[in-house]
């Protein structure tokens, strides 16, 4: 089938949308669209400006032969800006209080159209580095995580606290929890992470950073390193945090649980922001 | 600003892709595109075009003063032929053999890409009934609910078979397991479901299909209704079902775990496929 130059526009569009942080040879799509590689070129100028204005993302080229184009998904600092004070607002409401200094986020996290845009978030904060597989703990995580690694376009690997019988053999480490201060267990499924991955972690909820740091001696078990770690909601009223380095889209202070009132606001994600 | 063609074309795919399911009147694109609402539709006309021919879904115009344009994700029978055909092949794999006759998927299901694929499948088959939500149980199956409501446009809602602290008051039943007939809990917090919601059940597995059983008689206690069932995997070997319409992408036959052969075949999917 020939494809004309609105047709190819479309199509590419998807593609690329599908296919983030992939190297994509030229040929590829002049195969596709049975066109020369100059109109494919003309293509991708279009395509790059267009994704560029409207804050989706840009276009690498790599020359050469064994080059090609790459989608780099991107979130604009404005449209981050707007989000994530959307996100503060939604998260303030004393409603969502809950025993223990703990937020239900439920509905948040329940939503796949926020939960893209915080993956999105992340993927362009994290999209310059080196990263074999996202890594979370079950369970609120998990959708977080997938988020992020589709925009990153690798696997997700799931930290469990329970062994499940269909896994196989597992690695399990003991951490102690940051604020509850008691020893609990932590596995995964020894088939499902590469000896020396590079992990970027990511989770709902950061109090002390115990849960993170059970992941991070997890990692060691299998000669795995941290790439980045990345929280959607940080506790700040903590005495001793057990994790240094971490991106967060919200920071809560302030929580009376008495007073039924929760102060939010914005994380440190615009200090990495580039 | 004021959008050429080309531009619009790459913005507005992004933009459907974004947003399926949802009506999107004509003047939200004009109003953002600077361009007349004749211009808009013939824009429309080559976008409905190019996602038909390259199976990417289809859009369906509403006329009138509260109508517009909406994005239906779909699959092509063939595109979904092929990629069961691929699922059958990774999942018949001795490797994947785990004690009690349960496969180990976890790779498969950690695969943002195939999670995805398996989750436009579901959606072109749900995507003309009117669904509210889609829910799960923890853990593997929830990037696939995700998948499937990111195309359906609709929020997920997990069920767990632990209580944890951070969801609020839970609303629990009792159910048997099909397989071990053992007396199991499941529980849901009381807000993340409305009274009256209707509720596309999605798993990863289903044995005797005790597990989503269970998830039927707790939706009961929120008077909502099951407007429909997925499975990636079933097994066959079942004396009985406890399930009786559900659709699956691939079936489990002859598991013989001393002579380590598994024998898959493609589920009932294409039964349903319109």
């Amino acid at each position: 089938m020939k494809f004309r130059r609105s047709g190819r526009l479309i199509d590419m569009t998807h593609y690329f949308l599908q296919h983030p942080r992939r190297l994509i040879p030229l040929t590829y799509f002049a195969d596709k669209y049975k066109s020369a590689k100059s109109s494919i070129s003309e293509d991708m100028v279009i395509v790059k400006q267009t994704f560029e204005q409207q804050g989706i993302g840009t276009l690498i080229t790599l020359p050469g032969a064994a080059g090609g184009v790459k989608f780099i998904p991107k979130t604009s600092k404005e449209e981050a800006k707007a989000f994530v004070d959307d996100l503060c607002e939604m998260i303030e409401s004393p409603e969502r209080l809950l025993p223990g200094g703990y937020l239900y986020l439920t509905d948040i996290l329940g939503n796949p159209k926020v939960v893209n845009k915080i993956g999105r978030l992340f993927a362009s904060t994290f999209a310059n580095r080196d990263i074999d597989v996202v890594m979370t703990v079950a369970t609120k995580g998990i959708p977080l995580a997938y988020a992020v690694a589709q925009y990153l376009n690798v696997p997700v690997v799931i930290v469990r606290k329970d062994s499940k019988v269909t896994e196989g053999s597992t690695v399990s480490i003991n951490y102690v929890s940051g604020s509850s201060k008691r020893i609990q267990t932590m596995l995964l499924a020894k088939r499902s992470l590469s000896i020396g991955s590079r992990v970027l972690i990511i989770d709902d909820f950061m109090k002390a950073g115990g849960t993170v740091n059970g992941m991070i001696s997890l990692l060691e078990e299998f000669q795995a390193t941290v790439e980045g770690i990345g929280v959607l909601v940080e506790s700040e009223d903590i005495e001793e945090r057990l994790v240094d380095e971490y991106i967060s889209l919200v920071k809560l202070c302030d929580v009376d649980t008495r007073g039924k009132q929760v102060r939010v606001t914005e994380g440190n994600y615009f200090q990495y922001y580039s």
